[in-house]
């Protein structure tokens, strides 16, 4: 449901939501989700100092991070970073390196459009702007070392660890953490874990699994509706100002996806020799997420 | 604490409590324990049919479960079961085995004597009675496939996957849940995998969770009276006439223990190939578990 999620902020929209006729339901409502965007997007720039019409470009600086796939920037203004995605590609659990040509650009699109669509549905995200082909304009956080990793069918780990078979549709979602290390798998952890090592108070863990139980509720519908199923999606969260935002990306490289109507796996995982048939596959997503729908 | 954990079961009790001196206390609060000790015991057996002074000792029938230490053998009685303990030993996470002289009755003596000494504290488990140097009589249990580990001391997978220095004591204890499986090491398991599974209920988790700091509590304190440090231990669970009740074992085969005083580690990890220092830790042990104090 393209609708989902909306909020209805005043007794005036209320009165106007109940006159419509029902011919006029969806596009009153998707003008109302335009609208929310629109003012959200604009109130976000407004308070960095970034004027959506008249944009002022942040100089980009100084490298402050470097991951497997992605840089980080400085910029002349300290709460704002760039982050830079590359071709290069990890694979089997990190044992293995590759370059996929585009795939920088590729990860940068999905990712920027899946952010703003987020912000739409009240999801509070690092997304600024999409800079350039590989660049993105993001808050600066001060990162939650967890990735936190939601399952809707059964797929990796669920069927080596626990035996399950894949491409079981799970009764409900798993939601998962796992620490950020050089441990190659990350190690899962549980709650107690969590707060042993200091590195969430209980409140943020509340609140990291609700923004993703949600991400999850719109990511799946949105998926749905390109005929892709979401098998399962990793999400990273940050502290920026006091709050907790969704940070790093949500693109292929982080979303195991495949088509629902054919089952072909459109994931990392399963092309794990073939760069070809990798960006292939990007590209696909790629296209689906950008295509359309009613 | 020797008294920890006693319940005052009426007002006459609590009268008597309140009227006792101050030197009277700890032999009064004693009493009252042995005597709810008494009480337990004697309960537990007579719904089982077997009275305490009279012992009806059931007649053991055919072998229905055979573990790595133990075997399990059915009774004439539906609901009890005989289990026997093993010389053999797993080390090395399943990869090595052996054969320690006299484990199996070390293993006994020890699990016998900390069942009693929790149904004390009111903790309910499956254990009847010691029949034998290597059997004990025990409630037929339908087995939770979880293994509930609860650790205080930073050992063992808190050092290797996720970077703790060992000996660190916690700010307060690690609850983890593994899946009980043929897959070596056991994998770890949060809620939302035991859900997904079926493998125990939410009821059922927050009792097992309950009971399983309960015995932390009771334990740790014990075994610090006989300058022995608790670093984590594992224990099992399973249903019983609609009841959840403690199973397996407490033994040096599933606590890992270290001299409090000189940090002599105890524990089977550390005697992964010397078999006869590891019968002399397992001796030591019981010793202790044994050694009445104040």
């Amino acid at each position: 449901m393209e609708n989902q999620g909306i909020s209805i902020s005043s007794s005036h929209d209320l009165a106007k939501f109940r006159d419509v006729d029902f011919q006029g339901f969806f596009c009153y409502h998707k003008s109302l989700l335009k609208e929310s965007r629109r003012r959200r997007c604009s109130l976000r720039h407004r308070s960095l100092g970034v004027r959506r019409g008249k944009e002022v470009r942040p100089e980009k600086r100084e490298l402050i991070y470097e991951g497997r796939t992605k840089k980080l920037y400085q910029t002349d203004r300290p709460e704002l970073i760039v982050q830079e995605f590359s071709d290069d590609a990890v694979l089997l659990d990190g044992k293995k390196k590759a370059k996929i040509k585009n795939k920088g650009a590729l990860n940068n699109q999905v990712s920027s459009h899946l952010f703003e669509y987020l912000e739409g549905y009240h999801i509070p995200t690092h997304f600024v702007q999409q800079l350039s082909d590989c660049e993105m304009l993001v808050k600066r956080l001060e990162i939650i070392p967890l990735e936190v990793v939601i399952r809707n069918v059964a797929a990796g780990s669920l069927t080596t660890q626990y035996g399950m078979k894949e491409g079981l549709d799970l009764p409900h979602p798993i939601l998962e953490h796992y620490m950020k290390s050089d441990h190659l798998p990350p190690p899962l952890l549980n709650e107690y874990h969590i707060l042993v090592m200091g590195l969430a108070t209980p409140e943020e863990i509340k609140l990291v699994n609700r923004i993703a139980t949600k991400v999850n509720v719109v990511l799946r519908s949105f998926f749905e509706r390109r005929n892709l199923k979401l098998l399962d999606f990793a999400l990273e969260f940050g502290r920026h100002r006091g709050k907790i935002l969704l940070g790093d990306e949500i693109s292929p490289d982080t979303c195991r996806l495949w088509d629902s109507r054919t089952n072909k796996k459109l994931d990392a995982d399963h092309f794990r020799q073939d760069s070809d048939s990798m960006r292939e596959a990007y590209e696909e997503i790629r296209n689906r997420v950008f295509t359309k729908v009613a």
